[in-house]
């Protein structure tokens, strides 16, 4: 008979093994005080620390706005949705909020998930089942979630080379022409913090016939003029065919969503298993969510204030020496080199100076560049910055950790 | 080039043709007067309808401990969790949740999804990746969920015809007795209302060496002393390796989770993508689940009057010759066995007699056996079931459909 103790046992130790045995933060956040939190130990103490890691980007997830939409509907509506969204559960502010996430990315209709991950892979693997020979190029960078869509929908698929526009036109080049095409990539990537070429690929998908397909969940509420995305910054929203996003990054709730023309949207929603057979948002998070993406529309000097923010902390990192990576983004990502040392800043941090920032390891970052990920929010003052970069420095010479050349 | 817009109109004209194009009912629930709800028709007008065909199977999802615990845990808390499990996205009350469920399952510990459906599609593509070489085999009704975890995955998978043990046995019985098996059912099939042998499964699998993958959605809060489902009411709680369930059903909320060994929970917490790559449930969702739970727990009596309302409402069907389908359960289909009488049926119940129930047609049920599902709560009153018993008499005769023999 199988040993299905030992088979288990072994998929934790090969984890730990890497390196990757995650300990979670048991952490409670304080309403009106982000970044602020409790964190609570494994014996039951508590420490006040601030977080650095949160992609609830512009501190909504606290704006007293989506807390009084979100206390609003469940005073008028109840907790959950009941249901499926045919099966009695698509709630008011659910069919609003598709409205207003459709007009803002200028499309003619949007569909929600249940979570950004959910939108990547139900649509991903549904576009495949709506064309069969669906050939699909993705960049090498691409998040988990798309990757499973990709992968569950069993297609040809080609990878190219991050962000490298002439690897993908050569795959583009080589596949049939009359073949159904899409190219899935996303906008900012979370990691490094680079950001797409979207016109350019937008162009190569032009001359070869294929759709685009966005992810844009570490961009949307950030750039544009009205917070839709690096495709809002860059013109390209009327260019881009399948835009995907959060409600959980900066618009601070839950969910995902994709938006498109209105027919698309009309098959995915008619064809997607991970859309049709779940039960849909709870009507306090679409609520919560539309009044944050009201918010987000209206209010640019907040992403005027996060770029400033996310500035400051790049150049007073450059000035102590610590070798923040090269990033056109508000992602500020500190190299390490090395996985134990980057586990052990981090555990350091928490302990000795109440800064929570997760160590950032392979394999979501190629072995070598294990790095810290800072998330600056407007939240984060000059003091939490002070805080932040003296102890820093502190680790860094305690963990002879390397430094710029130039102070080093 | 290809025609894309071809492809997604044929997409959506294929759905029409079979008759499962799906128009969502936009409903306002209304707090306190579950199952009331106001419908919203696509000219903007409004009408008070019952909803009849809800999930929400005992109205915790508008129970004021449950509302009230989501509100606080907003005014304390926030809205969104701000990030994944491990990167700043573990709540208090998450934590709290999943010892809460662990210990309601008399399991040594639990993990929250996202949703049940991806808790069904992440846990079983992962025990594949665990071990590999895993063969499945499958319940020939189970949810979508559960289906795209196992195909996911691509292991080896059997499917047996529906709650049939021998047909379960003689597939265990050809496999190789030292391969790593699972056998992977629900107990309460919504469809049907009928009820595995949860007992005569086990055996089966103690006999040929197999683990028991058990999804509750449907009986979790409903079944047993404590609610915590069939397994618990059959006294099998400890024989069962992994229990699936929805926060988003008889707990009114939303979410997903498994129950199992703690060593199990490492392993699928350590290498599900599904679990990891995503945005964390809003502490509000956490906190109001917890809630519910353990209300659930400590009132057997909302069980007791479930109970009695479903077998009032069967009996006042066939008292009237409206021909309900044998069911074990709280379910209580009713057979058309016409996929336009159905649909027909269903709409003229709700704009002529403000009575909200979806028709349930093919490809969710085999062709012939189109119905009508009810899911009576505790909280539709004798004068509820008076209007849908009369309404639906009115329309059988209307329709001309099919009486039970007795009363034709």
């Amino acid at each position: 008979m199988f040993d299905y103790k030992a088979a288990f046992g072994n998929a934790v130790d090969q984890v730990r093994a890497e390196g990757r045995y995650r300990v979670f933060a048991d952490l409670k956040r304080v309403r009106g005080q982000f970044p602020r939190a409790v964190w609570r130990r494994d014996d039951g103490t508590e420490q006040d620390v601030v977080v650095w890691c949160s992609n609830d980007y512009l501190g909504m997830g606290q704006h007293p706005e989506v807390l009084t939409a979100m206390q609003a509907e469940i005073d008028s509506v109840g907790a959950g949705a009941g249901g499926t969204r045919n099966i009695s559960g698509t709630t008011r502010s659910a069919v609003d909020l598709e409205a207003e996430l459709a007009a803002w990315h200028h499309k003619e209709a949007a569909l929600l998930f249940t979570s950004g991950y959910v939108a990547n892979e139900a649509t991903l693997t549904t576009l495949q089942r709506i064309m069969p020979g669906l050939i699909i190029f993705s960049d090498s960078l691409n998040h988990a979630s798309m990757i499973a869509g990709i992968r569950n929908g069993g297609c040809e698929r080609h990878i190219y080379q991050h962000n490298d526009l002439e690897h993908l036109e050569a795959l583009l080049a080589a596949a049939p022409a009359d073949a159904p095409k899409l190219i899935a990539f996303e906008s900012v990537y979370s990691m490094d913090g680079d950001i797409a070429d979207l016109a350019g690929t937008i162009a190569l998908a032009k001359k070869y016939g294929a759709l685009t397909y966005l992810d844009e969940v570490h961009a949307v509420g950030l750039y544009g003029d009205a917070g839709a995305g690096i495709a809002e910054r860059d013109g390209v929203l009327d260019q881009i065919d399948i835009i995907e996003c959060t409600l959980g990054k900066a618009i601070g709730v839950m969910g995902g969503y994709i938006a498109a023309d209105a027919l698309i949207i009309d098959a995915v929603r008619s064809w997607a298993a991970g859309f049709i057979f779940t039960t849909s948002l709870p009507p306090a998070l679409t609520a919560g969510a539309l009044a944050s993406v009201r918010h987000l529309k209206a209010h640019p000097e907040l992403r005027a204030a996060h770029q400033a923010r996310a500035q400051a902390l790049k150049e007073r990192f450059l000035a102590a020496g610590i070798p923040v990576m090269p990033s056109e983004s508000h992602i500020v990502p500190v190299h390490v080199g090395n996985p134990v040392h980057c586990k052990m800043i981090s555990d350091m941090l928490l302990e000795e100076h109440g800064i929570y920032v997760q160590p950032i390891n392979y394999p979501t970052v190629p072995k070598g560049t294990e790095r810290l990920r800072f998330t600056p929010s407007p939240n984060h003052d000059d003091g939490m910055m002070d805080a932040l970069v003296t102890a820093m420095d502190k680790l860094w010479t305690h963990c002879n950790v390397a430094r710029l050349p130039a102070v080093a």
